[in-house]
């Protein structure tokens, strides 16, 4: 290809100015703001848990895709009943809030299970294949890969081809004994402090708070051993669990998360990767999966 | 060196069976239980301060090894008693705790800052040679090297020759404005979430709290964006922050630390990169800086 002197100078004189100006940086704030409708998505009703406290609503996305005995056992013990009057008996600084039965371990006290199965497998981590996972570049100590998969922080060995939910602030598990398939569901802690991520690979993560963290995470932290409170009068009643599908449409919490599959997701992590807002001085060109924001907004009705 | 036959036969007797039979593991508990006390140390009187809230006491060892200058303004404020009677008027949820004066920026308003400095270099990093660093053995997305140094999670950069304490939960910052040297160290913030280490480097870090976070991670969240409280009867009261050194002795908290630099330590470390109790079925192998614990304990009289 033969260039025309005129055409070459116009390109010479453009490339110097387009080098010296990158696009003006855009806070994740106002990606979003500018982000199209369909990269946002509905979480399913089925698959969308209420727990009711006192304080307002606590929204959990559940995650089949990565414990599905798990989220269906929720689903029975929510259909049933199972957690109203039920509490909050367990709030440690710096790690988890728990909530269910607090006799559970009482076989005299302890909540009928009903319908739902008393042992499940252990679901500590899925097959990879099949699932569409969107790598984060960064390096990660906890996993050969980090990224993001169904809407949550994940990790994958592809050697072992396995995936599994990361133990980040916000994330749903279900709590179990010292052997392997003890946990049913019954039992739920949220992570409220440092990612605990030692516990990857370790017990099942079942979902993610999208909506009211602040009523868990600010609950006064609890006096024994553990952050366990004895006196069941100190514990959070928990009004009602139950799944969104199950709600009357008008008292459904209306959210919309951003699809992490989304080039507006792809923008927000670099966004955040590297900040060049006035604030920053030396922006990190790194950013940790537990630190990658996932976006939720109310949606218009 | 010639080996006689019974000898030659007692070492490959021994060698298999020590192979076999690793040290039992302990816990990073009964590893602290069993610790010498050399292992421990008190902390500085006068790089100890006490934030005196209606539910208690919380105790943040300063840190003059990184913020010298920051360090020596918050004393002059401490002594002359700037924070008596101010308040926490910002609590974000998964982010930080800020106290000071809430009419700092309003000229009219604003506490005199009596013999304080109102301008400080931005204490960001400082020159990482003469500063004993222990340095972990595992990865880290934000720092070439992290490890500890004077007690403090730290991160270092060898070829730049800097080093920098680390955005851990409990860590103490100075807010500051767009300017980098705009931070005077009166207005301070504690970190309550998962660790925002984007800000490693960005700001000047001065200490971190060694006692009494469940009385500042607990607080009710904020109303206004980035948790800030316009209402002044939302905010949370300080009664006073005091240095340790001019409380009457029998008034301080009798706090040890574990030495980072000690063999209790690094065992600890251990103990948590490679997790072998009961519960977990696959240790990590690794320890992401901001989940290694620091050990308190209240010191016998």
């Amino acid at each position: 290809m033969i260039l025309r002197p005129a055409l070459l100078a116009t390109l010479l004189a453009t490339a110097p100015a387009l080098a010296a100006d990158p696009p003006p940086y855009r806070s994740a704030q106002q990606i979003l703001d500018a982000s199209p409708v369909a990269d946002w998505r509905s979480p399913d009703p089925d698959s969308t848990l209420y727990l009711e406290l006192e304080g307002g609503r606590v929204v959990i996305e559940l995650a089949p895709g990565f414990a599905p005995a798990h989220v269906d056992n929720i689903r029975t013990l929510a259909r049933e009943g199972f957690w109203d009057g039920t509490s909050i008996y367990r709030v440690q600084d710096n790690f988890v809030v728990q909530f269910g039965d607090a006799d559970a371990d009482d076989a005299a006290k302890a909540r009928p299970l009903g319908a739902a199965r008393r042992k499940l497998p252990a679901e500590f981590e899925r097959d990879a294949k099949g699932l569409d996972f969107q790598v984060l570049p960064d390096v990660d100590g906890w996993a050969p890969q980090v990224g993001f998969a169904d809407g949550f922080a994940a990790g994958r060995d592809p050697q072992a081809g396995k995936a599994w939910m990361a133990h980040c602030y916000g994330v749903v598990g279900a709590g179990r004994n010292n052997e392997p398939d003890s946990s049913i569901g019954a039992e739920l802690y949220v992570v409220t402090g440092q990612s605990p991520r030692q516990r990857d690979r370790n017990i099942p993560q079942v979902g993610r708070v999208i909506q009211g963290m602040e009523l868990l995470a600010a609950l006064p932290r609890g006096p024994e051993p553990m952050g366990f409170y004895e006196d069941p009068a100190q514990r959070t009643a928990i009004r009602a669990v139950r799944l969104a599908s199950t709600v009357p449409e008008a008292e459904r919490s209306q959210l919309q998360l951003l699809r992490t599959d989304s080039a507006t997701f792809r923008e927000v992590v670099e966004a955040r990767r590297n900040r060049r807002d006035d604030f920053y001085k030396r922006p990190a060109g790194h950013i940790d999966l537990c630190n990658v924001p996932l976006p939720v907004r109310t949606a218009k009705r």
